[in-house]
């Protein structure tokens, strides 16, 4: 079944990448004008990849609209997201020394879920982990929310999420929950260096308990105020923040 | 004009706040289950303050559900948000020795601003400045998107924010913008103590030139990866968390 990307920055990304199989490109107008800025690069990459590009006024452009969606003029049918295997995902961490993966257990917000990924990959998360049912998976609109992230960073599915906290432990990458319970080390205290897994819970509910109790330590961001917690791709980020901060070569390490 | 707040947050939150006008509130059901949780409380403080309380099943529940929105079986019918002027919050600030402020400069995505809302108030900003024209204001949306936090923090409507930059900085409070460029300092190599006023541009164009150029510095989160940017929100939250973790009162400053 084929899927369709639509905005600039999903559709860029996923032909720099490269990664999918890619059908066909429509771009808004009459074609008259030479696409300019990213709209030139989406153009240059489809013509080298062979495909087909039409320009299209209304049609395609109205429907994609009416579904509440923003096409800024570009949309590129694809075929479905690549997924790996959980052991690809385990193959490259053990091939780096500081590996930064995300598990993201139950998160049910398409938004939450592709802000999470455009994070992650700005702060070097090498691999995500998915469970493949009760929660969101990554269709074109969290292609979209992720700012076309999605397309670069490698996304397993697994049966559950408790199983594989299991079995990145034996792998030696810690595992860390984000929580709000008593137990929780504050985020300021935490280590975050060395090979790490951050394990994110659903928004309403958080970290289901399992999942808490099998995390080697979880950590909670310190907060002052009177609302409870913060949306959960906030808190995530703030969590990947600090562990790429963790991991940046400093100036010790450089033997400056 | 009233407004309809929605979802159980919003409206508990507001009921706490107590800032605004309350004229109706709305249970979905027959009424004939006693309310539990934060509904419960919903109730109670709606009964305080002498709000009348109806059932109703369908009606504007549905109304409120074709809307796209999830009103999770309450609504109050309230006042306008309660703005407050520019003077208020620059009073408020003068009264703290280490304020916290957050100024938006035009962003356009009202879940982008309630997120940030939902973010400053956990890291106690104290109060909110937003440019009057060409920018998402206080919605019943944005409410719903910052978890009711938008009714706790005060907010000020500006004709300029560059005005407003620079009557901040007479009033002997760094102005701090966050932004991509060169000449931005790493987050990491910031000091955000003392007084601060954080200032977060446009999703897509960032900070305007000119606020840019008024800030007294501007910081940039270090990244790695191929997409360009953080979501505005993530940005914006990373730097208020790092800001509030710089006024948290430590080991050192209690003089333990």
């Amino acid at each position: 079944m084929s899927e369709l990307l639509v905005g600039r920055h999903a559709v860029l990304e996923s032909l720099r990448a490269g990664r999918r199989h890619y059908y066909r490109l429509w771009l808004e107008g009459d074609g008259r004008t030479p696409p300019k800025g990213s709209l030139a690069e989406i153009v240059q990459l489809a013509h080298k990849t062979k495909v087909p590009t039409r320009h299209v006024e209304g049609g395609i452009f109205d429907r994609i609209r009416r579904a509440q969606l923003n096409p800024q003029g570009v949309a590129l049918e694809t075929g479905p997201y690549p997924y790996v295997e959980l052991d690809d995902i385990l193959d490259l961490a053990v091939r780096n020394p500081d590996p930064l993966l995300l598990v993201l257990d139950h998160l049910e917000d398409p938004r939450n879920l592709g802000t999470l990924f455009r994070s992650g990959e700005a702060f070097g998360v090498e691999g995500v982990i998915l469970p493949e049912r009760r929660a969101a998976g990554i269709t074109p609109a969290v292609s979209n929310a992720s700012s076309g992230a999605v397309e670069h960073i490698p996304v397993a599915l697994v049966g559950n999420v408790n199983r594989t906290i299991d079995l990145l432990k034996k792998s030696n990458i810690w595992t860390v929950g984000l929580d709000l319970g008593p137990e929780a080390i504050s985020l300021t205290d935490a280590d975050l260096s060395g090979p790490l897994a951050v394990v994110v819970g659903n928004e309403g509910k958080g970290l289901s308990r399992l999942a808490r109790e099998k995390c080697d330590f979880c950590v909670t961001i310190p907060m002052a105020g009177s609302v409870d917690s913060l949306n959960a791709a906030i808190a995530g980020s703030i969590v990947l923040f600090h562990a790429f901060q963790a991991r940046a070569p400093s100036e010790d390490a450089l033997g400056v």
